[in-house]
């Protein structure tokens, strides 16, 4: 079988069932981050990669906002954990004929951001490669125990909120040329604090991918409300459901009102469906009422 | 100014001028890892990535093996700090026509180490690479903080040590075709709770980079005896000096006869050099005694 039959996913569960022995790893593979227990607090563990051609494209991409762009990827992941960025680990693989200026001009990127979140560059590695750029950044970050927030504790009658609208980046290109999508870092901090939310995931595989992530960790199924759901001028219902590469919040409040106690609080969000019984899958629901499923849905490597 | 006159070491200058800001971080880069603060403990954390066609030629190279490999590159930094590893991400980068049995070859690879050293695999990333296969480890560790040892508190007198021989895989083309080089983790462990070390780096990037670096950090020079450097068969004095990925360690002990004593406790070790005053610079010293600057040194990406 050839990885483009497979798909990432696929790949993801061929790997995610290695059994964990260490009692001190609460999550590991399937979560936005992995789960360290330590004393007083649990330490939070995510990596990205972008690779050029797959993620970027050099004519279109400013190192400046490429190197922003990775390490807001990986700030996403570990704020949808209820946490905050700590420590970073940057690799960098270029090819020998790269000027010094342009390299310069990522790590700039990187600390500009790094310097904002108060995330200390600690280690990585700078290699060589034969054609292509790579840029992998692994980020620690950090969560009081009672306000952890995973994908897994959704609950049927849940409405699904979602931080922003979906599809601009996929509207574009190369969405990745300007770096310009928010960090909901301190969204996802009142979200977690409310002690409201039961599940939550950053929307970088887009909307109904999310979703589906949800509901496979929760063991649950969710109706999609087409007509609810926040496009992005300039993009098609199609890109927004899709598209991916948003870094919004995707989470779940029990009851229908939990998304106005939250907005009381401050918070910008909007509901885009609810959590269902498992049994009744994960559809979505024009404004006839009409009901469909979704494709397998988001951005997905390899397929 | 182009990579390729910058130099790996000269990039790494670049980045690791960086300060950091947070309490926890105790050392960043600079050592085979970062060392965190964490109550009771010390957290270690390391990264390395391969690169197809830099670090290995799919042609000449198992599967199985890479996987290992990579995975051990990894351990070593962790065992060079005097610490055992914990929790790993894996990112592996592959081009789409990829047959997934080679995939599941990888990770059996790195499963099979994992597991004996008790590594849980807790993330990664699995992304699609035009062209090259990429692989990329972070690796978390753990040590006691009184066991701690890092690269920068050699002092003259001290002797240099190594655990084994050098420039065996500098003289085969590609070395990583067979995984069959030790894990000095054991020995790691023995050094530093022996409490005579003064400072400990894995060979990596070869014997003369090691003890620059040991002295670079140290704020040493040091005299290389060439007629005790054990080189491994098959391999010239030239590549036991310079050819790296050994993963052998290196390390200092005050006095000539702090080896002794550790050879006494059962570990297998070789002096190799002293180290001396900083204004005296590393050189190496021939059996009759006449002293020459090393080449830059070790194994260097862009270079």
């Amino acid at each position: 079988m050839k990885l483009s039959q497979l798909g990432e996913f696929g790949l993801i569960d061929r790997i995610a069932r290695r059994e964990h022995k260490r009692s001190t790893t609460l999550i590991g593979i399937g979560d936005d981050a992995a789960v360290l227990k330590f004393p007083g607090k649990y330490l939070l563990v995510t990596t990205d990669t972008f690779i050029e051609n797959i993620h970027f494209k050099l004519k279109t991409t400013s190192f400046l906002h490429l190197g922003q762009k990775v390490l807001a990827a990986n700030i996403s992941d570990i704020a949808a954990m209820g946490g905050w960025p700590t420590h970073a680990l940057v690799t960098v693989g270029v090819p020998k004929t790269m000027n010094v200026k342009k390299i310069d001009e990522l790590y700039r990127g990187i600390n500009r951001l790094a310097r904002k979140f108060k995330i200390d560059i600690i280690g990585g590695d700078t290699i060589q490669s034969p054609k292509e750029v790579v840029i992998s950044i692994t980020l620690l970050g950090e969560v009081e125990k009672e306000f952890l927030l995973t994908r897994s504790k959704a609950k049927a009658g849940d409405a699904i909120l979602v931080t922003g609208d979906f599809g601009g980046p996929a509207a574009k290109k190369f969405p990745i040329s300007n770096f310009q999508f928010p960090i909901r870092i301190k969204e996802a901090r009142k979200i977690t604090k409310s002690k409201m939310a039961t599940a939550m995931i950053d929307s970088s595989d887009g909307l109904v991918r999310s979703v589906l992530e949800i509901c496979r960790a929760s063991k649950a199924g969710a109706r999609i409300w087409l007509d609810k759901v926040p496009v992005a001028r300039g993009a098609t219902l199609e890109q927004a459901l899709y598209g991916g590469e948003e870094y919004e919040l995707v989470f779940t409040v029990p009851g229908k009102d939990g998304g106005r106690r939250l907005k009381d609080k401050g918070l910008r969000c909007w509901v885009v469906g609810e959590i269902v019984s498992r049994k009744r899958g994960v559809k979505l629901v024009d404004i006839h009422g009409k009901v469909s499923s979704p494709k397998s849905g988001g951005y997905e490597h390899f397929k």
